[in-house]
């Protein structure tokens, strides 16, 4: 394969709130999801970066999403908010989400937001990294159509169900989870099949439900934790889907609409997220804080390696050294996307 | 083997806060220990259940312990309090936290409490359910003393650092995940040596940090995930430790006095935990909550399993169903406990 074209940020930024903007997005719905998907591209999370763009634009026009939604916020409690995105796109709806998380827990300490009638958010990491950079730690979970097997299950059930985790850490990029609780992404297997490769064990199983590492066979994914700790993983799934779909009114996984560019009004997936702001100032205090989070980082990464060519990275590493090489050398773009946002 | 003996729980809770209370732990203190104790007995996790009294009851009379702490609640914002356990006993600390998150919840939908210099706070489901069982959604997790490696690492850094979640479910038991973040625990490995098998892949290391599955080799644990995926269970391990120590002023797990009988007064562990209390009455509200746990626990339950002899549950149900069988047949108690509860 020849390496692929890089364009510098602001170029794709445009060209992807043009197309969304020109397939019926308001102006300021088209910046989040952009701020959203650049946020992947950035970090080298392309899968969930700009080539969605396309889709979210036939999504629009089709009616799959709603162009002009109604996010309504409603304040529930003292640290309780829920937010009715309306079956809009979900990026705006959920920086909306964890913003007013973010400002209650500037005076409650802990606050959450729970969203409903959503759609794909994208990226978790975008929203635990947009609280970070007001000083919170912010968790974020969203569930997601049927895509992986329970524990000893023969059909999936939960989706892929990410959790991302940011924390603010002074001077430098955050500290960053943002996993999916499955061992891959549906994404990968179709990887391994153009490379003709073998999968790992313990990550997918045929439609039977029964695990291969057969990269063709493959039908759906197993939980993290494989063939002897999935249980975890599964469970992990469950807490996703408890705050994501249970205490918000979303659809519960099994039961959601597929997740493809044939929907539309009739078919709306009630897609739910859920955004937890944490304050430091408001436990250990914000200095105690800073002190803390440095100092275990600073233990983490001089931690030994087992092979001393490969320091061992806290999460979130390899995110922000690939961020800085892009805005040097600009982002990868793939030649179809290329082709949607005009550029070649 | 033969069958241990069983014993009715009222016998163990007397004699366990019983003794207790003689190796100089306040009556109040020691009937909490002896609830968390028993929950864990009664769910079946003998690990954590009334085996470790006798061990206590040895830190209470070295200093190990403080046997007198005074644990100081501090309320500091709406939805956020932090408690100094003093060095006393783990388990009241805990209680007392998770039921000053309740409180709070109540009135602010979310809220959380942090706790510091405090103590093995022994199976963290028992809070999560705590706080179920007054009607919220209960997370909890802790930070231990380095136990697992990190990816590609060579010695351990993280402690098993424990999450729990319960969620309660209208007319019976909560859904219930209480998971390390490694595989295993240690006294797995044990497990292993003394029925003299070779252990599974993926969950240990030996003491240069290499995988390993010979059970006399193993020195340490692997991240959930194992040798491909354990980056994530890594990363879930940093989330505890962030949320149990960085933002409570614990001690990070590498720092950490090792969880031992030799403990004293001059050696506290400093270890910290995170309570949180989510109430659905200020998300969904309490009806549509009730309503969607039950929806989504009959769609899980009976989504079709791989084997049809072996059914999918959910979390919490393996557990759930050995306390309805412990409390008809008694609780079984191994033969050093049974001496030192005096029942031999």
């Amino acid at each position: 394969m020849s390496e692929p074209d890089r364009f510098p940020e602001p170029l794709l930024r445009d060209r992807t709130e043009a197309l969304l903007t020109q397939a019926g997005a308001r102006p300021d719905d088209a910046r989040d999801t952009t701020r959203a998907l650049l946020y992947a591209s950035r970090i080298g999370v392309d899968s969930h970066g700009v080539r969605l763009a396309p889709g979210y634009a036939e999504l629009l026009r089709s009616g799959g999403f709603n162009a002009s939604p109604n996010y309504a916020l409603r304040h529930t409690a003292p640290a309780a908010a829920m937010l009715d995105a309306d079956n809009g796109l979900g990026h705006p709806a959920s920086f909306k989400a964890m913003n007013a998380a973010v400002d209650l827990a500037r005076e409650t300490g802990i606050a959450a937001v729970g969203v409903h009638h959503s759609s794909h958010f994208g990226a978790a990491g975008a929203y635990a990294v947009a609280a970070a950079e007001q000083g919170m730690i912010g968790l974020v979970s969203t569930n997601s159509d049927a895509a992986v097997c329970l524990f000893g299950g023969a059909v999936p059930f939960h989706g892929t169900n990410p959790i991302a985790m940011a924390a603010p850490v002074p001077d430098t990029n955050p500290w960053l989870l943002d996993m999916a609780t499955s061992s891959i992404p549906f994404n990968r297997v179709k990887l391994y099949r153009s490379l003709n490769q073998a999968l790992p064990a313990g990550v997918a199983v045929d439609a039977n439900g029964h695990p291969t590492q057969d990269q063709h066979a493959a039908a759906f994914l197993q939980p993290l934790g494989g063939k002897d700790y999935g249980f975890k993983g599964a469970a992990l799934a469950g807490v996703v889907t408890i705050l994501s779909a249970v205490i918000t009114g979303a659809t519960p996984d099994p039961e959601m609409v597929p997740t493809d560019a044939t929907r539309n009004a009739n078919t709306p997936q009630n897609v739910g997220h859920f955004f937890i702001a944490i304050n430091p100032d408001h436990f250990v205090g914000r200095t105690a804080y800073e002190t803390a989070i440095t100092h275990y980082l600073a233990l983490l990464r001089n931690s030994p390696a087992t092979d001393p060519a490969h320091p061992v990275m806290a999460p979130g590493d390899r995110e922000w050294k690939e961020a800085a090489e892009r805005m040097k050398h600009g982002i990868p773009v793939d030649p179809d996307t290329m082709q949607a946002l005009g550029l070649k």
